[in-house]
Order: C-alpha cells, then structure tokens, then sequence
C-alpha cells in the first residue's frame, strides 16, 4: 500500500476470491463455475461481425439485455438492472442503501463485509443456526439493507418464501437484498414479490446456472425506483459497464431456456448422487439447494481434505472460520469429474485410517 | 430515486454519455471511437473454445494481459493495473487518493466531477486560459489529488513532458494522474516517468487508438504501492473486473503493433484534412493531438450546426458549457465519412447564410 492511500481505507480487508493455481491441470470444484459449456446460440451469436463491433461503445442502456431479461421474468424492462458481474450490482447496493447500516448472516457469501467496509459502512451479522439454517426474523427491526443469500452459500439452505414476505411486511423501511445466486438449482425466488414491495431487490448472476462466470454478468429486480438509485450511480461510476460481447451473451443465454434448464437438470442430479455417495462414506452432508455440496468427515478433518485433494489435482473450497472449519465446500462437476472425486476421497480415507 | 437513497447520493448528478439514438443509422462522430475495427488478431482469438470457457472466471490477477502490456511499454508487470474501462480505472483512483481533495481542469472530461460527488468528495478546478490551454503550474500546492487529461478533451491541447516532470518534483505529496486516454494520436506520454516518480499515475484506454471501446478496458500505469492501492479497492469492489474475452482481446491488440499503427497513422491523416478542410469553410479549428478536432465557426452557431448535422444523419458533440458553447468536438472518421462531413457543413453553411 502507498502512503498516499486514504485512511479509511487503511483497514479494509479484501476479499479473497478462490484459488487460480496455474502450476498444473486441476478438476476445478472451488469456485461454483458450471462444468457445462454456454449456449451454443450464446457461442455462435458471438461472431466476427460483432468482434468488429467493438471499436463502438456498448450501449449504456444495456436495452436488448434488459428487455430479455425483462420479457423472460415478466417484470417491466425498467425494474431490471444489469452489472458487470453480480458483484458490481452488490457494490452498488451497499454504496445506495447502506448508509444506515447493514445487516447480513454471520456466515455467507464473504464479499458481504468487504463491501461494507469499502464503503465505510456500519454493519452487523445475525447468527446461523446450529444447523446452519437462517431465522430471518432475526434480522427482524435491524433497518438499513438487510443481505442475504437465498440459497445461503456455502451452507446450501434456503429460506421459503413465506419468511422472506414476512420480513419484508414487518421492515417496510428498510431494504430487503436476496442474492439469488443459486437460486435456479432449487430455491424458491423472491422476484414474484418485487411489484409488491418496493423495499425489495432480487439479485442474480449468470455465472452459475448460465454457464458465464467469465463474462461477468450480473442483474437485479426490484421496482423502478430502487432501480433508478442503482441507474444514478452506474452512470456516476462506469456508464458501459456491461461490454458489448457480453450483452449479447448474456441476451442468447436468456433466449435458450432449453439449454438453461437441461445443465440445471443435469447438475442438480449429479447433485443427488453426490450427496449419497458422501453419506455413504461417512460424510455428514447439507441437503443443498445449490450448485455445490457443503460436507465434513468426523474422521478427516477438513483441511487435510482439502491438502490432500489438491495434491491429487483436486481443487475444493474451505473456510478458516471456526464453526465450520471442518467443511468443505465442493462444486458439482460433470459427472466424471464427480467419479473421480469419489475415488480420490476413497484414497484419501483409506490413507488416513492407516 | 427511491426515498431510501442514501442522503450523500441526493445531489449526485450522473455523467451523461454521447447520445446512441436508434432511430436512424448515423454517422457517429461524437464519442471518440474509432472509424477502424481491432486487429484482426483480435478477431480470430475469440473462437469459439475461449467462448465455450465462459463457464469459468476470468483470471482475477489478469496475468497474461498485464504482463503483455507491461512488456510492450517496458515497465514492470506489478506497475500495471487493468479495469473495466479506464472510468473504472479512474473511479478506483478517486476512491484511492481523492479524501484530500482533488482538482482538475475547469473543462475536461466531464466524468472527474462526477468521480468526485460519487464518493463525496471535496474539489476544485482550474481555469483552462484564453487559448483553452491549460498551465500546469496552476496546480502547483493544490495537495490530494491531482487530475488531468493529456491530451485534454475536448479541446485536444496537450502539455509538454517536461511541464509534468515539473509539476511532480515541485507536488511530491500529491498524486498526479495523467489521463492519456488521446495520447497515441500526437500527446506525449508521461509513461517514461513513473519509475522516477511515485507519486505518478498515468491512465490509458483501449478505446480509443486500440479500436476496443465496446470491449470495456482501460489500464494504469504507476509505481507498485500506487498499483497495490488500486487492487486493495478492485480486490474490494469486483476481484474479476475484466471479463475472459476482452482480456484476451486486449492482449492481442497490444501484440498486434502494425495495426495499431496504421490505425493511428490513418486518423492522424484524417485530422490533417479535417483541420484544413473545416478552416477552408471558414471555421477556428484548434490544433488537436486527439482524434477529434474541436471546432466553432462565427457565423454558424454551435448548436445549429449540431442540430443540422444530426438532421441530416450525422452526429457531433457538443457541450453545454458557457466559455465553448460555440464550439463542437467532431471524432475523426473514416475519409469517407470527413467527405461526407463536408458536403454536409457545405450545405449547412449556405443554409444559414441564405
């Protein structure tokens, strides 16, 4: 860091986004990337024509994406907002509503305190469950922006909808976020309530069940005024801030509902076969309504696990955070890349019970 | 706005980007992008395998793209940071160094006061003089962070070296960010000075003279602890900021040095005939080093001529701004749309002379 670095910055502790090793070829499971490919209309509308196109500006409006968007969820094409990355839709969130505090779970996605702090805002957690689940009446008269992940990561629950309408009716003024990252693999989305409530914003990203972690895309739904806060500081802060190639992906990801709904088939089964192949060898793992299983060994501690599936070209995710350190948090693969996880975890048990 | 805007944000007043009307196809010479496509390089290198692995995240650390232009301008790979665009670039750095204060020129980009208000900033400016030059002693004792384009826009002037060279032995304490977003079309760059200086920032785009403007990427160059400051907020804010294909994109048109060239050298061209041209028709053009000239005519106001162009398919900027509201900022063509541009301004003048 530079002397000349603002002091309120001095504090802030980035966040650590999962490993990118380059040193060998790795069965990639810790980051929650979808093993499937994009679209094949996503692949072919992204031709040499349009490469040349980018000598021009995309277009600020971000109008085909946002009307698909719109058309695909029936909401209003001015109750979507789109970022570069679901990430820069949240940065945007705490910057507009965080100003009177924010509330989000004590365990979850671990960008949530560094905007926070980026922005030098106050906030507090609520407590998981000792299952790990969410009480969201917890957050129940703590005002400000409520956050939180609906699936939760890297827990794998989600929290019905009835709660999530609960709170809003309880807290009309304070802002209720529900990151729906994962939403599309077995969570119940809180979008069918946006018309109603104008103190609530959805957020998604195409980077799991769309297959474009790359691109970086990301939106919210929510009503049009809490959509144009997120307007004023998008044109305060990067105008074209979705790149052209990646409005046009992320416009024929939406179109090719077929494609969508098959890789979500396809993951959420191999999702099932997961779980029960690690109950049967003795994992205690989270029924999970994600793209990723959250598990632990009584016999293998957690980061062992994680050492030693690395060293076999495995890569997991672990957290160094106390109640959990045991965990793991495995993305769901093609089924190949899952037979060989069970085979290298059966290596690694038998290796640890020598 | 929503009633649950943050107070700070209230008075916050967006940029507001070169109009995209869809009406009718124009000739855009109004947001200084290039007449020219990128490289061909660029185009082969988005195939359709790099298009397929928008399943996984960019690589947060943008290694080959950083290293690629830390090659070609000869400085060290930890003395380049790359964003989504250098507004990116250029908010991050706000955010970085602004809590002292900032100034910068009374007419420049009109972004930096944005930048300002965004992150509730203090600033001042300084007065560009009669010539529309700007003094670069005016910043002297200024403090906090320091600001310029240079060449500036939309006047297309530019300062000397050895006037910055001044500017950071006399202002150690405060940072200087040199804007180069024009410098490949005649400016002189300050890149050579910033192993020398480290209170030097220089900002650059692949925009504007690398054809990549809808491809969102723009780069700093700086010493490492300046550098360092501007990954601990993109680290904070949106660890993958650049998405797979524009860093691909990136990379090759860096590497693809002829084209980049005869790019340039084309719109240079250009310029030399605009400028002769337009002070045939009797217009005060100023001497640019940018690809847009900057022009008015006494007897055909500033905002007829944009009116009448844009009629007639062709559209121009303009700024509503007392000391230069007589005046138009014209992007550099290809050498049929300047033909083009001519008849046009020819009919146009016999108009308003009839």
């Amino acid at each position: 860091m530079s002397k000349f670095l603002s002091q309120k910055l001095l504090s802030l502790k980035p966040y650590v986004p999962g490993e990118q090793p380059r040193d060998k070829k790795y069965i990639k499971l810790n980051t929650n990337e979808s093993p499937y490919p994009p679209s094949p209309k996503v692949v072919s509308a992204i031709n040499s024509e349009e490469i040349k196109d980018l000598r021009l500006y995309s277009d600020p409006d971000l109008k085909v994406l946002t009307e698909t968007i719109a058309d695909y969820f029936g909401v209003d094409k001015n109750c979507v907002f789109c970022g570069n990355g679901s990430d820069e839709v949240l940065s945007f969130a705490f910057l507009a509503w965080g100003d009177k505090g924010v509330t989000f779970p004590s365990i979850s996605y671990g960008f949530y305190p560094v905007f926070a702090q980026l922005y030098n805002l106050n906030y507090t957690t609520v407590a998981l469950k000792k299952d790990f689940s969410l009480d969201l009446t917890d957050f129940d008269g703590k005002g400000g922006l409520i956050v939180f992940a609906n699936p939760n990561a890297p827990t794998g629950l989600s929290a019905p909808l009835s709660s999530i309408e609960d709170l809003l009716i309880k807290n009309p003024e304070s802002i209720v976020l529900v990151d729906e990252a994962y939403v599309d693999f077995g969570g119940e989305s809180a979008v069918s309530l946006i018309e109603k409530y104008n103190n609530l914003i959805v957020v998604r990203t195409f980077s799991k069940s769309r297959q474009l972690a790359g691109a970086r895309l990301g939106f919210a739904m929510a009503n049009e005024e809490l959509v144009s806060d997120l307007n004023r500081i998008k044109f305060s802060f990067n105008p074209y801030n979705v790149n052209r190639l990646t409005a046009i992906a992320g416009a024929e990801a939406i179109k090719d509902d077929t494609w969508f709904k098959e890789c979500v088939f396809k993951i959420i089964n191999t999702r099932g076969r997961l779980t029960a192949e690690l109950r049967n060898l003795g994992f205690n793992v989270i029924e999970s309504r994600a793209n990723f299983v959250f598990a632990e060994h009584p016999q293998l501690p957690g980061d062992t696990l994680y050492t030693k599936l690395k060293e076999k070209g495995i890569l997991i995710r672990r957290f160094n955070i106390k109640t959990i350190e045991n965990y793991s948090r495995i993305t769901i693969g093609t089924d190949n890349e899952t037979d060989r996880l069970f085979d290298v975890i059966k290596e690694i048990l038998q290796e640890v019970s020598k």
